[in-house]
């Protein structure tokens, strides 16, 4: 008996792949309707779903069906209940919800830039101008309002990282804050660190409101304003560029790099935080997939490797250290000094 | 050494079910740039493939990285190379290409009506409105034009099928023809068969031509118009239903099984060719997850399963076989006789 049989080719993977943008709705269908809340920890049956979302018996039968063919809910008899995968990171009374990405990841905005004409910024290399990067763009209100989920774990894993370091920071930058979690996430993890947000006006007021609930409202600052021309004051002992990078060229990288170069302390540091590849760029697969996010949503942006960033440093007078991971993140670390 | 410590919890499933639409992205633009064409048999690197495909080399070389994230490409080096998915089924020269149907499965009209509003339909239970089923809805014509790759398979095991009945059927109804394969696949195999196709007149045009094609032109014949309504002609030895019920209700469905049953010669016999899922509606993953498609294309549509396929046919005055497998296709063929 061999088991050594070719498996016949069959066309299900490139149906499956092409049909991706259904699993995007069911998701963020059954986000919006409350179905895997009203699903919770002890299971519904169809009556129950449809009472607790206000939803018709014929389409929470066939979502929830759908979602438990993917993989997101189990089916007993009449019962749906949710997965470890669900109730871990759907379900938004879990600590670990990741439900609010939905309305930036599958927001209108970016569907619209995905797949509106995806030939056509291939055929670019990119977006058909600014893209996202104009100033005070609200997409990043909504970016920095839903995607604490999906940036608090490189967050948290780079404050560990710098308050390790023999003299812990304490005069501290956080380029392109957001909401603000990095530098909040530093300020949790070095009481003596002073931050300093920036990024627009209606961003940093958002990072400012969460750095008052988190406690360290008291060592926050903001400036608020474009990385490129403001002033970012001077002395730093660390700047954080998290997922700012990605979105330029290595040029407009350079420039914000000697700008970080400026704005460094004497033995101060600054630490890029990234979807970083493989040199092959296939490897991992997280990591390697974001460079299509970027084509797609920037103009000149990508994922760039180690040694791309490596050489950005370079040309702004600074050395680059090697990638740290950030587990559980899928993010890694590169450390800059003069 | 054990190996059965139980895997971490990560939220990738989810990310990964979100961001389908941009597979969907990423398989459209290759396909309608030619890059899988350009790269070919033989494999190319990034300077060949943005010759071929009048693309730039930051947008090629980010897609074709991503594709070989997704299975459909290789690299080795700096040469990408087809997997056997892509070299079968969406190279164009591929006898089995299934290239066309992204005009259809990925064309603006279906990403529209699955993303503009998932919530909607869910909350509903179907569309807002008759959705494609208007007459004449030029979109049954891209369908016809793009999906003969997507539906020649079920097609061609059906007229096995039927043409392995001790009386082989003559006249033949094919309701719904769209590209007209079932019928042209029936009139290849059964040399004395004689065909009618039924469909809104654009598509039925195409049939025709089709049939022509295919060497049955002389034993073909259309009815432009509404299978509801239009004048269906009687004494049928066999009236196809392919892919046509799942758009409606039971009720309405029953109407058209009636019509079906007065089309019939004595001894007659209609088949329904469908995606039909198991009693367990979660089984097997194709089929099941066909209802979503119908849930959010149609007002009132379904996959349905066997047993509803029998209580339909009983409501008409039929009686309905059980479900026949039609491999390599994932639809099953149920049989219907007075």
């Amino acid at each position: 008996m061999t088991t050594n049989e070719p498996q016949p080719v069959t066309p299900l993977p490139f149906i499956d792949a092409l049909l991706g943008y259904q699993r995007t709705a069911a998701i963020k269908a059954a986000i919006e309707l409350g179905v895997f809340d009203a699903i919770g920890a002890h299971g519904a049956d169809l009556e129950a779903v449809c009472a607790k979302t206000n939803t018709s018996a014929h389409g929470a039968r066939i979502l929830c069906d759908y979602l438990t063919v993917l993989g997101f809910l189990e089916k007993a008899g009449t019962i749906w209940r949710q997965t470890s995968v669900t109730a871990t990171f759907i379900d938004s009374r879990s600590p670990s919800s990741m439900a609010s990405v939905i309305r930036f990841l599958a927001g209108p905005e970016l569907l619209d830039m995905f797949l509106a004409d995806p030939a056509g910024y291939i055929r670019r290399g990119g977006t058909d101008g600014p893209g996202h990067t104009a100033p005070e763009d609200p997409i990043w209100v909504t970016f920095a309002r839903s995607m604490t989920p999906f940036t608090i774990a490189a967050a948290k894993a780079t404050a560990t990282y710098v308050a390790s370091w023999p003299k812990a920071p304490r005069r501290v930058l956080d380029i392109a804050a957001g909401a603000g979690m990095f530098g909040i996430c530093v300020a949790q993890a070095i009481p003596e660190a002073l931050v300093v947000g920036v990024d627009w006006r209606d961003v940093v007021a958002l990072a400012a409101e969460n750095a008052t609930l988190a406690g360290v409202g008291a060592r926050y600052r903001t400036i608020a304003g474009d990385a490129f021309s403001a002033d970012l004051g001077t002395d730093y002992d660390l700047i954080l560029l998290p997922n700012i990078l990605h979105h330029f060229s290595h040029a407009t990288c350079v420039t914000l790099l000697q700008r970080v170069r400026t704005g460094l302390a004497p033995n101060g540091r600054a630490v890029i935080v990234e979807f970083i590849p493989d040199e092959d760029r296939i490897n991992p697969p997280v990591p390697a997939s974001f460079a299509f996010i970027m084509v797609a949503l920037t103009q000149h942006g990508d994922a760039f490797t180690a040694s791309e960033y490596a050489a950005m440093a370079r040309d702004a007078g600074l050395q680059a250290g090697p990638p740290v991971p950030l587990p559980p993140s899928q993010e890694r670390l590169i450390e800059l000094v003069v």
